[in-house]
């Protein structure tokens, strides 16, 4: 019995730039002395690099030098499948996509390259309607740089988890990717409602 | 500057526990010579506890072993935040609500016990309809249950990361909340017909 199982692994890396570029939202994580360091943060894939900016008193610019090695997961849509959405008797199952990397940490030292990468990286998720543009010159920008770090990270290993009913039949494929839609459409007002 | 920002933090021991049962789907995280072994899935909720299972050829089922110390991060809802949604000037921003928990694990050993916190996971991941009922002699699960490891964590230590733009005034505040439902709302037909 191999582990993972093959059906769950994604290995079209174009599939996995599309999860990192629909859900640019990543989970960097890096340990030091066998405990981790976890830091959610937008990176802006950009040909087999990911370049992303850091608070300067978040414990993780630190470790973000130059060839730290570091692990990255973006998150796609998840949802649980009941058996129910099957036309087959299964039992219960989580369904959800990730990408997991590796890479090479770089920092970005030049200050206008920083500007430049928040510039584009605002571009980048102000797709498609573009409703605001970052200017090179944003003066709230000028006085945020400061207080940020601008890296890279060289991408060194790809695995896509894609764990999506693949090994049941076309129609239960078909029920599980409905229900994962219907998931995560659902209304999240109730939730947010109990929380603030 | 202290970090992380106070008013991104959330105390309420409470709204940290809505999140995990409403979002079930975890990242556990354990080191070994600091590297990090990645792994999802679904933890249930129970007084200060969290039940799950792990294929048994996942290499992280090595590592749940009596006492090892994980990290357990569980994401709510997420979205990038247009300055365009705010009426006043602002950056480009990230909203997210993350869990952060450290726990000790412990394995449960007990056949029949495995089963039943199975039966009782699909028991909570079914409300509130209850399509589907996993009965305790279901013949699937006494296949499986040679092929799993069952395990509790006992949690030790709580961070609620609440990104939701609390520091701005009361309207924009709304504004960001509207942007992360419409966000979360917004169809994934697109990106599910890109990549299956």
């Amino acid at each position: 019995m191999s582990y993972p199982p093959k059906h769950h692994q994604e290995n079209n890396i174009n599939h996995m730039i599309d999860v990192i570029k629909t859900y640019p939202l990543a989970t960097l994580i890096s340990v030091t002395n066998n405990e981790p360091l976890i830091t959610h943060l937008p990176l802006i894939y950009d040909d087999r690099k990911l370049i992303g900016h850091i608070d300067k008193f978040n414990p993780q610019a630190k470790l973000l030098k130059d060839e730290k090695e570091v692990s990255i997961v973006f998150s796609g849509p998840q949802c649980y499948i009941s058996p129910s959405v099957y036309t087959t008797t299964q039992l219960p199952t989580w369904n959800y996509i990730k990408v997991h990397l590796r890479g090479k940490v770089t920092a970005i030292k030049d200050e206008q390259k920083v500007k430049q990468s928040l510039v584009n990286m605002a571009q980048f998720l102000e797709q498609p309607d573009h409703k605001y543009e970052l200017k090179i010159d944003n003066p709230r920008m000028h006085g945020l740089i400061n207080y940020i770090k601008g890296f890279e990270i060289e991408i060194t290993d790809w695995e896509g988890k894609f764990k999506l009913s693949q090994d049941k039949k076309p129609h239960d494929i078909e029920n599980a990717k409905a229900e994962l839609i219907r998931a995560n459409q659902e209304s999240i007002m109730v939730f947010l409602e109990k929380i603030l």
